[in-house]
């Protein structure tokens, strides 16, 4: 055992600035910002709040040089003076070889797929946390990626700010994934959390999410599966290489009203989730979303409002779990940041 | 929604085959393996088992061209018969530049050190399982890594097969880490857990772990808490930035026998976990490691046999939790295995 001292933060501060990599000048950081609604606001948000440490950290001093917006009239709770805002695709399209790393934080298939191919065909990092988009064309932009050299990067896609995607892509490293079962949507989890623990109706807990930012206007994807399936498919392709967009998941969400559903599992001391699981078969891959009666002191049961949770099972190493807030806009800014730092490491 | 297809494994199989970089000659990987006990072996085993996979998704093919033991007669679960097997540290060191990474799985101090620097200095990959180690040098020999470029990882130092180091340093980007807890040790947890579940007496519940390969032969480190407190300065460096050789751990294990703080926490419905805590404080980094009572549904108070947990708490993101195995051969060989990866990859 080391020999030990109390080391006072102002001590250790002054170490930091002491270790050569993080007194090196801070080096700029272009960022190409599409769209900038919660998530997009929160990137902004977390950047500036950490911009210190990112200088002496990591060496970089970011810049959201180029910002994409629907309506450059809106009114954000973040400062976007010194960026060049613009609605126009084709002209934030024209300036992605301007930046540094492209962020796209629009949701949809399109433009981001455009914005996407044109960013990795210029050989400019592309980052995303937009689920439907990996789920259709991810391994397309994976291919143009490897092509161009350019790192294509999706943490934010799923778990929000669960690192579920590094994860499977970094840490198991020789193990066999057999199956993978979580919840992948933090809205539909809050709403399920409200109405079992406060016997709210489904209208009143979907309200009080969006009131809490953990449900958009239109929260139908949320609640029919869709984004679940979305997200689900990006993790079997990550764990089993299945092409997301040709994978056939089933699905059953929690409409029209899942409170008969909460009814019948409490009569059991049971608790309703919206689970989503993939598993590699003998010959087939199977994917499944839909609402399942658990144990409420179960991984995925004791799961509770907007937080996400992932099991994986693997062949020689046994179970892990991974869990964390699985919406709001600054845990998803951090899994988009996170991954901005990635390209600034390098790492193929 | 894409349209989605079932696919089969022949089916996909065929297309990963089909992706270039994975039809790519595979390249030699030379590894140099210092240690083959539990861990060791497990990664050689490892390595054997999944040679396809590793030739067909990254693309190497990994030998353990030399192998360093302390006991060249002794009989192993492994074939070694292509290793150049040998006792001499000075002969494994004048190797280290004939291999592309040095895989260093003995344990203790020395010659350990020695192996690391002479591993860094000379420009090559040292990945390492050695929690006491990184305690007590991390900070040299990261040092020493950032001088000569080569990579220094540690992911199966803390933890087993969780993946809490690659996930402290990159899945965080942004958030301030406040406070870390968790179960670190998966010996005295075992332990605990065989004592409380099943009323067994603590060297009943020590020789059942050692038959399971949750302990090795002399368990004093695990169960007086000083492997969970190199764990959890190793954490704090991570988290804090702070010196672990220097960070004060107050520590408190679990001898000389568990069984009364098992029973006194029983009365009150609570079971006993040796828990390892550090959290950022207004001037001062605290660490602790301490059996504790807690509530069986909760995150650590439900973390069974050789299992670890570790939660973190953001100030910005939330709360997250990895669960995984964190002991036994085969969690800390996917661990190392990860690492050797990553070396690959060449993530800075």
């Amino acid at each position: 055992m080391p020999e030990h001292g109390v080391i006072e933060i102002s001590q250790f501060a002054a170490e930091l600035a002491a270790e050569p990599m993080r007194t090196a000048q801070a080096r700029p950081l272009r960022i190409g910002l599409a769209g900038c609604g919660v998530v997009g606001s929160a990137l902004v948000a977390l950047v500036a709040k950490q911009a210190g440490r990112l200088r002496r950290e990591h060496g970089i001093a970011p810049s959201f040089d180029r910002v994409l917006v629907r309506d450059a009239a809106k009114r954000r709770p973040v400062d976007l003076s010194r960026s060049r805002v613009t609605t126009g695709l084709t002209d934030f399209i024209g300036a992605a070889s301007e930046v540094d790393v492209v962020v796209e934080a629009i949701g949809g298939i399109e433009p981001a797929a455009s914005l996407a191919r044109a960013a990795l065909r210029g050989g400019v990092p592309f980052v995303t946390a937009n689920k439907a988009l990996v789920a259709a064309h991810g391994q397309e932009l994976a291919a143009l990626a490897r092509e161009s050299g350019a790192a294509f990067r999706f943490e934010a896609a799923v778990g929000g700010g669960v690192p579920i995607i590094r994860t499977l892509r970094d840490a198991f490293g020789g193990l066999t994934i057999r199956r993978i079962r979580g919840i992948l949507n933090g809205t539909s989890n809050y709403v399920l959390s409200r109405m079992s623990v406060d016997d709210l109706p489904l209208d009143a807990a979907l309200a009080d999410a969006r009131a809490h930012g953990y449900a958009e206007a239109d929260a139908t994807r949320d609640l029919d599966g869709r984004d679940a399936a979305d997200k689900l498919a990006i993790l079997a392709w990550l764990a089993f290489g299945a092409d997301p967009a040709r994978l056939e998941v089933r699905r059953q969400g929690i409409l029209p009203d899942p409170a008969r559903l909460i009814r019948t599992a409490a009569a059991d001391g049971l608790t309703v989730r919206l689970v989503a699981e993939c598993a590699l078969g003998p010959d087939t891959i199977t994917a499944t979303v839909a609402p399942a009666a658990l144990a409420p002191d179960s991984e995925l049961g004791r799961t509770d409002g907007a937080g996400n949770r992932i099991v994986i099972e693997t062949d020689e190493g046994g179970i892990y779990t991974l869990g964390g807030p699985g919406a709001g806009g600054m845990a998803t800014a951090s899994a988009l940041l996170a991954d901005v730092l990635d390209t600034v490491r390098g790492c193929r």
